[in-house]
This record gives C-alpha cells, sequence and structure tokens, in this order.
C-alpha cells in the first residue's frame, strides 16, 4: 500500500518536479489538487497520462485519505490553504515562505506584508533535515526551506559551530540561481529575450531569504552580506562564499569539519581541497555540493555550495521530509 | 536639418531597434511617441540620455512637423492610429500585419478578425524594396513586410521569374525565428524556462505570413508549406527552402539568376554554390543572405535564406523605406 | 544475478548516457572499459563512486565474463574493436555508424572511407526495435540506429507502408538537432561563442544518415531531401516532414496508421491531430513522439518527429536492443 | 588621409572586434597582419570584402607604412612579435597579458613563465586610461589591460583615493564572464554542451588578473579576494564587489566620489542609489557602467560593476588607446 500524498500548484515548476520524483517514488503515490485560478495547460498527447486530479479542498483530502499535502503555492496561498488542510486531519509541507520565519514581525519585515496566521508560524517545523531532523518526524506542518538558505546554511553552519569562521571580518555570499527559481510565471523580467545572454542582480542585501540564514546559522544581519543574481539557465543555484578562516585553518582543515559533520548525511558531497563544484555536478539531483579553496597564508578562504534549486531547493527536499514524517528511508525516490 | 520622425511602440523590441537605428542616422532624427498602455521602463541610469518624447496624437505631429510616423504597434492599434496620424498630415510605416494584404476578405482569413480601415489598406504600399521600390517614394502609408515573408520572398520570387523552379512538386519553406520576433511582452510560452533548450513548431501551415507570400510570389497557397519554429535564442530567421530545379539546372545557374536579378541590390549577399549563411552572418545586420545546395542529379534544391527578424524583417527595412520616401540614400544608416 | 555489459568510450556524451542508464537498469551492470587515449577526467569529488574499470581487452571480457559490449567510439576504432571483442566470445552493440549500412560500397560512398570488416557488415543486425525486433535477440553484432534515421524511419516507414504518401512528390526532411549529437570533442565549430545564439544548417542533401532511412523506408534517394541543422541546445532531435498524403487522407487517418503499427510499442507517442511535439516532451526519455498536421483542401501533410538523440537515438535504444538480446523486459531500465 | 593600423591575430574574438571597431572608424585603417599558424577561415560568401592582408612582418610595417600594430596574440607570441615591430619603426598596442606587469619576477609568479623581453615590460605603458592617460600618447608600447582588472579598478580606485573603504575588512570581488573571454579556441572546457545550462569557478584566489588590480588600486594581496566564473553566454563581465563602507558613508556619498572622479570621463556611467547594471546594460559598448547599494545602517557596501569583455575590456578599449596615441578624440568610433 502506497502513502497518498496531495499536490497544490503542481503545474508550477516545483509542483511539477515534486509529480515527476513522486512517480518513481516507491512508497507514495501523489494526487494533484487542482486550486482555483490553476488555468489548465491541455496536453497534445493521444493518450496522456498522469496522475489521478481532485479538488484542493478538506473533502478531497478526507474523501481520498491524503496524508501529506504539498502547498506549490504563493506565500499568502499557502497562509491561506494550510490551517484547511491541517482541519481535514492531512498534514502539510509547504514550499513557500510563509511559514519559514520564526515571528509575524520577523516575516512583515522581510515579506512586507502581515502574516495571517501566527499560531501556525509558531508551531512550523523548519524542514532543513541536515540541522533540524528531529522533529521533521513529528510535525504536522513543515515549513520547506527556501533555494537559497539551502545551499548557504550547509555551507556556512558547520563552519560556524566549529569556530572555524573570522565572524568579525563578515561572511559574503555570491549567489547565482537559474530562472526556474522565479517559478512558472509569465513576467517580462522572466522572458527569453530578457534573460538569454544577460545576467543580473537583484535584492541586493535585502533578499527575503536572508533571515532564513540568520536564523538557521546564528548570524547576525551585519556578518552576512547577501546578493542573488540571475543567470541565464534553467535550473541550478551557485552560492560562492567569501570569509576569513581562524587560526591558520587550511582547506584540509575546513574539508575535515565538514566530513566530520556530515559524516551520515547522504545528500552532502564533499570535495577535494582547491576543487569546487560547478552546477552540472548538482543538476537533476538532491545533493548539495561543496567546496573549498583557502590561502594558507592570508586564511581568505572561499566555499562553493551548489544544489538544483528545484531538488534539493524545493521538491526534492520536500520528498526527503515527507519520507521522514511518513518514517520512510530518507532518500527513498531521491538517488 | 535632420528629417523628424516618431515612433509609436518604442518600447517593444521592433520599436527599440528603430531607436537604435536612428540614433546612427545622419539625416533623420527620432522622437518617442508614447501611447496609452506603455507603461514606462525607468532606466536606473544616472544621467539618462535618450530621443524627446511626445504623446502619440495629431496635435504632436503638427506640432513637431513629424514627416514620417513609424507605428510599431499591435496590428489592431494600427487600424487605429493610421488614419489619425495621416490626417494630421504626417506619413506612415506601419510594422504590423494591418496593412500589408490586398484585401479586407484575405485580412480576414488570415488574421480572424475584421478589417475597420479597408480604403487605407487598399492604398497601401507593400514595403519590400526588392520588388515594390518604385511605389514606395511616393506612398503615403507603407506597409513594412512581415519577417518571414522577407527571407522567403527575396529567395523564391526570383526563381519562379526564372521559370527555374518546378511548381507542380511544390515548395517546402521550413521557417525558424528568435524569440524576439514573437514581440516583447510577458507570456508563459515565451518565458526563458519554457524557451530555452526548447524547440517548438508552430501554426503549422496557416501562418498569418504565409498570404504575403502567395502575395508577391504568385505563388497558390497548394503550392506553399510553411512552417514556423521557435529558436532558443534572441534575433534571426533562417528558412531552408526545398523544391525541384527545373531544366537540369545547376547550383549555379540559380546562383547566376539571383546575381543578375540583385545585381544593384545593396543587401542581398550570395554565397558560392553548396555554401549557405547562418544566422550569425545576418544578426544585427540589413542583409539578406542566400545559398543554394543542389543534387545535379535529382535536380533536388535547398536554398538556405537568413535574415535578422528585427533589422531586415522589421526596423532596417522600416528604414530603407524611410529611406525611399525622403528621397535619401536607401542605405543611409544601414551599412 | 546482474548481467555483466562493458562501455567502451564511457567518457563521450552517448557512453555516458549508457552508464547513467545502466546505474538504474535492474538486471544489467556496467564495466568502464578503458581504451587507448581515452586522457582521464579527473573528478574532484572526495568520494567518487562509480562502476569498476577495465582494459577494453579480450581478456577483460573473458575475466569479467562480459556478455555485451557497447562500443560508444568513433567508426574507425569500432571496426577495430568488435572483432576483437566478437573474438573474446561477447555480443558487440555498435553505436557508431560502421556496421548500419548493408554493404562495403555503399558504407564507402557515404563515409568516403573504405570498410575494413565486410563479413561483420554483412552479419550485423540493425537494431531499430520497431522494425527489426524479431531478429535482435539472437544477433552477436547490433548496429545501433544513427540518431536522425530514427526519428525519420519511425515517421516515415508506417506511412509508406500504408501507401499514404504521393511518393511522386516527395518527401522534405528538415531536421534539427542538439550539439550533444556531434559528440563530446573540442572542435571550434561546437564552442560555445560560435554556437549560442546562432543556427546553421551543414551536409545538406548528402548527410550520411541518409542511406539509413532510404534503407528502412525504401525510398529512393531522389525521393527523400534532408538538411541536418545544429541547433543551440544540448540534446534533442526535432525533424519537421514534408510529404503530400494520397487519396484525401486526413491528420485522423495518419494518426490511425501510426496507431496501429505501434499498437504494442512502448516507446511510440501520438498527438491528437494538429498537435505535435516540442523538444521538451522526450528530452532524457527513450520515446519518439509523432504529431500530425494536414490540409484537406490540398492534402499537404506535415509530421513532427521528435527524440532525444542521446537516449531513443543512441543510448535509450541500445539499452533496449542489450534488454532484447538478454531476454529482458524491453523496457528495462527505460521508463 | 587615415592612419593605417595592423592587426595580428584578428581571428580570434579580440581581434575579430577591433576589425569591426576600426571598419567604422573615420580616422583609422586597419590591415590585417597574417601571423604563422593562423589557419584561414574561408568565407562562403560569393564577393567577401574586408580589410587588405598583409604578413605580420617588419617589411610589411614598413611597407605599408603601419603607425599602430595590435598583437590579439598569446603572451608568448605578444613576446616575441613586439619587439620585432618596435624595431620596424611602429607603435604596438599589446591585448595580451606579456607587458601588463612592473617585473619579469611579478609576470614568472602569475603566468608560471619566464619573460623574455624585461626592457620592454619596464618601457610598457599600461593602458587604461581613466588612471593613466597622461603617458598613453607618448608611448611606443602600450600594454592593454586585462578584462576582469578593468572593472574593477574602475569601481574600486576612486573609493580607495577617497577613503571611503574600510580596507581592514577586506574586499571581495566576485566576478562573473562570458565565453568569449576566454578567446576563440578550440578546448573541451569551452564547448556548448559543457557550457549551456553550466555555471562555474575557477582560478579562485589565484587568477593572473588579480595583479593587475593590485598594481592600479594599491591593494594587498590579503585585502582582496577574487573569484572568476564562466557564465553560459558569449560577451560581458559583471562584477560583485563587497566591502565595508568608512565613516557611516551612503550610497549617495559614494556615488558622488565616482561622479567628480569621472566628471569628465566619457565611458563611465553611473546608476542612482540602489540600481546597478545588468550585462545587457554594457554589451557591444564600450562603457564601463557602476551602480551601488549600501545598508547604512551597518556599512555593507555592495558595487556592480560591468563592461563587455570584447570591448572595454579589449578591442574597444585598445581603440581608445590608439586614438590617444594618435591624437585623435578618444571616443572616435567608440560612441
Amino acid at each position: 500500500m502506497k502513502h497518498r500524498v496531495g499536490i497544490v500548484g503542481f503545474r508550477g515548476y516545483s509542483g511539477a518536479e515534486l509529480v515527476a520524483l513522486l512517480d518513481r517514488h516507491r512508497h507514495a503515490e501523489a494526487l494533484l489538487m487542482e486550486h482555483r485560478g490553476d488555468a489548465g495547460h491541455e496536453s497534445g498527447l493521444r493518450r496522456p497520462k498522469g496522475p489521478k486530479q481532485v479538488p484542493a479542498t478538506a473533502e478531497a483530502v478526507r474523501a481520498e485519505k491524503i496524508e501529506i499535502v504539498f502547498l506549490g503555492t504563493p506565500a499568502e496561498v499557502s497562509m491561506e490553504l494550510a490551517p484547511v488542510m491541517l482541519d481535514a486531519g492531512t498534514r502539510v509541507i509547504d514550499l513557500s515562505g510563509a511559514f519559514r520565519l520564526r515571528t509575524p514581525e520577523n516575516y512583515t519585515r522581510w515579506y512586507r506584508e502581515s502574516h495571517t496566521q501566527p499560531a501556525l508560524l509558531a508551531e512550523a517545523v523548519y524542514g532543513l533535515p541536515e540541522f533540524c531532523r528531529e522533529r521533521i518526524p513529528g510535525a504536522r506542518l513543515v515549513a520547506n526551506p527556501g533555494c537559497y538558505p539551502t545551499a548557504a546554511n550547509l555551507a556556512i553552519r558547520p563552519l560556524l559551530e566549529a569556530v572555524a569562521i573570522d565572524r568579525a571580518a563578515g561572511i559574503v555570499c555570491d549567489a547565482k540561481s537559474g530562472v526556474s527559481g522565479a517559478g512558472r510565471k509569465a513576467t517580462l523580467k522572466n522572458s527569453f529575450c530578457e534573460v538569454t545572454e544577460n545576467f543580473a542582480a537583484y535584492s541586493i542585501l535585502n533578499h527575503r531569504h536572508v533571515p532564513e540564514v540568520l536564523m538557521v546559522s546564528g548570524l547576525e544581519e551585519r556578518e552576512f552580506s547577501f546578493t542573488a543574481q540571475l543567470l541565464p539557465l534553467d535550473r541550478g543555484i551557485l552560492e560562492t562564499i567569501y570569509f576569513h578562516a581562524t587560526n591558520g585553518a587550511t582547506a584540509e582543515d575546513l574539508l575535515g569539519i565538514y566530513a566530520k559533520r556530515y559524516a551520515n548525511e547522504p545528500f552532502i558531497r564533499l570535495y577535494k581541497a582547491g576543487h569546487v563544484p560547478d552546477l552540472r555536478a548538482v543538476q537533476r539531483t538532491n545533493f548539495c555540493d561543496i567546496g573549498v579553496t583557502l590561502d594558507p597564508a592570508t586564511g581568505r578562504a572561499v566555499v562553493v555550495s551548489a544544489i538544483d534549486n528545484l531538488t534539493k531547493g524545493a521538491a526534492g527536499q520536500a520528498v526527503q521530509n515527507m519520507n521522514l514524517m511518513l518514517g520512510l528511508a530518507e532518500t527513498e525516490g531521491l538517488l
């Protein structure tokens, strides 16, 4: 018997990735949950196949015995649907930013709108398994992390825990993302002719993913400079992270810290000293690849952290959380 | 003293190309004519430079003594603005499909809407200088040709005139265009993630540019199979044209026909037998490049015709028409 | 117990795709067979994983009890290695053009070099399962089809068998391929800056894949005009095929012919009349997608056939052939 | 009478850009100087046009009365050709790294080979007009700056001069370049399939352009962390530069420093506070665009500096230097 799960927002890029990942999952079966305004895109195939489709309602949750609902919806829709779904007796993994921060005040500061579900915000568990694994199995509502913070926190936090970063000098995180990170919607900014052969920075120093890094890493805002940038490609995030290492640490020392911290982590891969991942290494995988370059004479260090924004940065991590919540092997359907 | 011309739709890709071309023109000066609904895009530059901006009205035409107005607008807007501008005493070069066909019936068949200016439709001169040059200088209203028909007619008509094509076997025109041909607007279909690493055919056998080819070449619809296809790149059109040559003609024979017909044409370039242009050869130029490959044993011929859809396929050809209308050198600003 | 198979040329694009496909195969296990001159590319990963590596020798075939060797090598290397491997008692699936044509004379005409293994050429079975399935299980040497001919033959042959194409008017096949079809090697022609934002035709009317279409479809050379073109993207082939339908056939009639012929084929998907596939539909799958548009007034038909050149056009079809040769389910590892 | 100049390496990307720029120049005429090993690329055009071609020899320099020779050649070839050309009585603008650094020792450290022309190295003038303008007109040998250092120095040096950067915290320069920056040669690393949809860092902390930044800005190596990264696009460099501003400076304060320093510079454009350039803004121009974002609460600043690597980063700046050397208007042929 497969566990039944539902996907709201299945036509978006993260939602479609969820559909694809769950199609290969041995112990879960996905239902597509149609929400208002999701204009249908007719397949030209003579015999289109695909999961069963039901409305995104409490009734459907009960009738279909859906155990977990994935919300691949904008934050404001997630704030509206999450309580409905939870009340219907299912559990929720939300892929939006609605439930990631801890307080309504912080949410309002970064998202520039008020939070309508403060109680759920307080209850939600942040779904970064490498650092929050113990709380996920029992959670009713999991806030799937943002794509940028996933790559950043996995690279930064182990070094901060080991006091290997000179925090006084600050950390720079120069992040680059493929266009699918902006979601599947028609905007001039994301139209082909505006993006191809172009490269642009946006939300410099005030991207709404910054507070997730501060929350997980414990950094102060003044210690962390973050720029998001749009690559002319479909999928993948690569972050180039600059800092000064403490106490004469070498690249090998930093890699040793990662190796120890992530010894049992199935989705973290490390590179030899002086080698770093490119996007190709992680596309269409749930891995976070990390490499370290360090100048021993001065302690200047550059860490490169790469993920696929639709997999480890969204749908893949959501399936990882689902596996934990359902008591399945964490890697099921993801290797 | 420079001639003053106006551009409506200057934020679209063709309009912006017009602005850029006229910026380098020694005898014309462009004014930007703001039309309703053209939401402004603020430049981030501290000291943005650019042409003077006026409303797209009859008053502005008279006050600024504008001699020619370019309409880089959708067909329905061109049908509305063209009579207004002409009544204000200026001349018009329309880049839309509004005035290209000869009868309202034909317009309705291919554009699926009725034509509101049949008298202007009858008056308009088709602005393909290589075949309609004598009528352009005296025209009040020039219909700038479509991008696909420009490349197709320049390749096909000389061979038909010379009876070098076996019409009974038909002509196939397999056309590929960059995305800027679809205009500057936000649509899911033209969004980066849908286009990159993809290739798709559309409007197979019923593209609205087909009647322009029939009109200029004299082909019957049954003799001409046309498919438009979207390339994952910004600009350029390449058409691969298949037919059977008559009477044992060789590639050199066909090239000789072109060479004779286009002996004095500044914007047609021919390739050696067996060589054909790629898109790179014509991008950001007003050239139409033509190459011929032919199998002498069977008479099967392949002609490749390439233009830049925004230059010879739109703004460049419009400037070429403007030069003719103003009595300037035809190549001014275009080489 | 898994069947053991070997891959020579595992660093090329087709070879690497084979490695990836076989990694997901439940009943086969791949060994990498190192051939001279394959300069190694060191992984930067700290703990690189991957299949066992052995030399590409008869000794290794025997020692490792390899049942099938895939040759992802250039034709001249395949002509050298195939007899060595066969003599060592294994079977061979060759992905090059070395063994696809029937006679040394035909090979010499299209490949412009002499064939050194005429006996093997005569013995080889052409590995297009949809049309040669019965001979593949017993074959010692399977010639995996070319990418272009696979898409062309699957679209053309059923209609020819059903006499639905007016052969007198000829068939045009305008083919477009991603760059990976050219193999993984450093050439200026395939360098990024030459390909991006460009589109170019090559081997017009004389591509070496043409004889495979003639061989499988039974067309005469004079009836078939073929142009190969390079798309600025990684993977995928889309062919736009033009002909005149016989006897007033409709798009539905042609689709009916396909549906009947391919009723039991797991890797052919058909589209509704007037709908055609884009590349996205088939990338990273082993499907060949086929759609039909037809103008009933004139009988002009356009068929679009799309495959992934590295999957159904190379490695995927090779695994399909392997499954048949090993008596496994034909779709194993491919859905 | 036009000045006659010669271009060695005219088939490379920088060389071809020089040819194109000089074709539009009113007071200079380019000759193509063929150097050994430059395999010719035959044009398919029936009547190819282009500059006169001569050998890259002292004799040709004298016979053609060439006033300036551009060397668009690798550093080792420039070291060989520069003395030959200078001895023939012409002046030289070298686009390679051969003559940019001040000492043979420094050259050897970063380029890992010995310098064969130390006297010329000592004589050469660094051709960054915004900071070295007075020495360029009288120079015999101008070392055209590297692309990355041009964008970096133009952004960094005015702020260092004005003591607006907290040097103790260090400066991070995260640089991204289009592929044409790697030159026109066939390498697997720069082949289309390896680059498209990919993004990769290289030469982290030890790129050979670093010493040019140290030399011009006066920074110590420990104060400057630099990473070069390859964008999947043809041309353009964008550098995201992080530092802490001193003394509570605002974005407007930093912009004021630039505005004052660059008041008379024709090729520097500034953005409003909080706005930054994208690559599109500078492609195919000789501009360096600079924008500033700054968090006043913490002093964290991000400066974005963008150029076209083939124009301001190579051929355009070379023409700018040529104009200065010939006593022409500095902007001639560049606006």
